[in-house]
């Protein structure tokens, strides 16, 4: 809710954080709960008078409540400022953009970084563990203490995606439109396979200690082959290949195991400059969710949206092989098992699984339109 | 060369060592140089009067010597026994099969954990660094030790591949044919990339200690990770959705930081079972030689395989999805161009790249009989 500037800008934004009350416990899918639920989030434009023009978006793996403009101390915007801002996808000069760091994030939510009020020290791995389900349950509280009633819209890209998918089931009549991008309604093996070898990664780290490791040194070496891990599964072969090729940092081979080739030094730029910014055990947890997230189960995929309110475009990129275009289908094709408005589009790109990160003229048409039309129908 | 049983096995076979004369200097690619140089070797079959039924086989990165056959303490044998024996693919009623422990490996060739000469200590990190030309050129001492002045056909998958392709180039005269097996003639980006994680994951042990750890604990959480990061990539997302699923260990989720789906457990197993057997520094030094191999470098594609004299049988897999068929149809490409008499087969199968080491009819017919007429024209 801060000025733009002529240029499409939101300008300067600060997080902002809801306090669940002090008695009221948060009990979570595992059957564990916490006290004193915090929930970090950044609002980018103004709600109506009908409260009817509120979009919550849903941040991935490595986001936060973040998204859009810029905090003082920075030189970069927030994760998705190419999409949210006045005249852009989520226009804030028409809708009120609603953005929180999930539960079990380590950038102002309660999560293993957080401290744990009944110990007065950080959670660590006595934070219990959270389920998708339990991220948009925390969400609803945020949305409600906002005096929303109904989000005319929820997006996000891949863990996003997953959390936006859950909205729609989880309160069918709160939710007027769903926007899940470059995501699956369950991980497959391969992916959970991916996952569980950046946990290991972080978890071989001695400095990760049973994931007590907060006021010492933390496992950066970890967390840092984690991220690379990530990093290879985010791109595509082809924008790997254009972007670094064979390419070397140095006139030639030197025979040694240093970083000689551009990627190499790029993959470890990626993984040195996420361990400044992320939490370990945020890692852990966030991949967990994923991993767990199945919306079929043994139901059948008929069964995945019944009851199900909401409209719905599903975006997929083609380059994606981490969340291949084939898992977009698959929601798109249980939603039309329930005779749900559903559009579909796969994005030719080449930045795979990133892509959703990208500035998209494509991307951008899609959204605005689908939120316009959207709004039209919630003013009939 | 030790007797068949019935149901075409070879039975028990044993390693045997190729030792250079001890005043002699082995010169690297590098221009790094290195004394008494041995590796390790087996051979299967019986040599003929014409020394003209010679086949080297070349290993991938986790493989060794030994390709068939059983070693007395084995219950499993060799990592190709389903290629090699009596009236295999690799027929040792007709041929003389020999395969051996590449230079920097860890399984009794001259590597990073071999004893240095000039120290009496084992080398470590000041092993110089091998190149897949390095690895040939030490193969070719064998095969002249061995009395064979020329082979009648050398094979391989991935790593071993693109030794068979070096084996082309380098000694034209000497290769009457070549079975280059789901290769490349150069590493992408993307697999540089994942190469370098795994690297980074075993350098991040800081039991790794910079390669200096031998006679004591080995980097075993670092080398785990980086076997299961390759573990992923050698399978296809449809196998390990077959395989595995979202299939789990327990009747359900234990909401905890354990193995708790069947792919997770698989992995740390085949993570866990590697480190047994595999040192972590010659992890390194293979993964490097392969980023480095580039037939191609500045030539052009027209120029890679200029002077080759041998014919080809290129096969690739379907579903591997890290030597993408499209890298064998280039090696393919690059033989055309010179005129080079080429048999390309895109095998259909499920398995990704590990296709390669399973049992495949298909791949069996079209390797015997390549042989059979390669065969035949060395008689004409």
């Amino acid at each position: 809710m801060v000025g733009k500037n002529k240029d499409q800008q939101i300008g300067f934004v600060k997080t902002k954080y809801y306090n669940a009350p002090a008695n009221e416990k948060f009990v979570l899918e595992s059957g564990a709960s916490i006290s004193e639920l915090k929930i970090a989030y950044e609002t980018y434009g103004e709600l109506n008078e009908e409260r009817a023009n509120a979009i919550l978006i849903c941040h991935a793996l490595s986001g936060d409540a973040h998204a859009a403009g810029y905090h003082t101390d920075e030189k970069k915007p927030g994760w998705w400022d190419e999409m949210v801002g006045p005249g852009k996808a989520f226009d804030t000069d028409k809708y009120f953009v609603i953005c929180s760091n999930v539960i079990g994030g380590c950038k102002g939510s309660s999560g293993p970084n957080s401290i744990n009020p009944s110990t007065g020290k950080p959670y660590g791995l006595s934070f219990p563990i959270v389920s998708i389900k339990d991220m948009v349950r925390a969400q609803k509280k945020l949305i409600e203490f906002l005096g929303i009633k109904r989000l005319m819209s929820v997006a996000g890209g891949s863990m996003g995606g997953m959390q936006a998918l859950e909205w729609a089931v989880s309160y069918p009549k709160e939710v007027v439109s769903c926007i899940p991008i470059a995501t699956s309604f369950k991980h497959s093996a391969q992916q959970i396979a991916f996952d569980e070898v950046a946990r290991q990664a972080i978890m071989a780290d001695p400095v990760w200690n049973g994931g007590d490791y907060y006021g010492r040194e933390h496992p950066s070496a970890g967390l840092s082959v984690a991220r690379m891990i990530g990093h290879v599964t985010y791109m595509s072969d082809k924008s790997m290949e254009e972007k670094f090729g064979r390419a070397l940092k140095k006139k030639e081979l030197g025979y040694e195991f240093t970083t000689e080739f551009e990627v190499e030094g790029y993959l470890r730029y990626r993984g040195d400059s996420f361990v400044k910014r992320f939490d370990a055990n945020t890692y852990l947890y966030l991949t967990k969710a994923m991993d767990y997230f199945d919306m079929e189960n043994d139901k059948g995929i008929g069964q995945v949206f019944k009851g199900v309110k909401s409209r719905f475009l599903v975006i997929a990129f083609s380059s994606d092989w981490l969340y291949l275009p084939e898992k977009s289908k698959k929601i798109v094709k249980a939603l039309k098992l329930n005779g749900i408005d559903v559009t579909y589009c796969e994005i030719s790109s080449d930045y795979g699984h990133d892509a959703f990160l990208v500035k998209s003229p494509e991307e951008t048409k899609l959204i605005k339109h689908f939120l316009s039309s959207t709004r039209k129908k919630i003013k009939k």
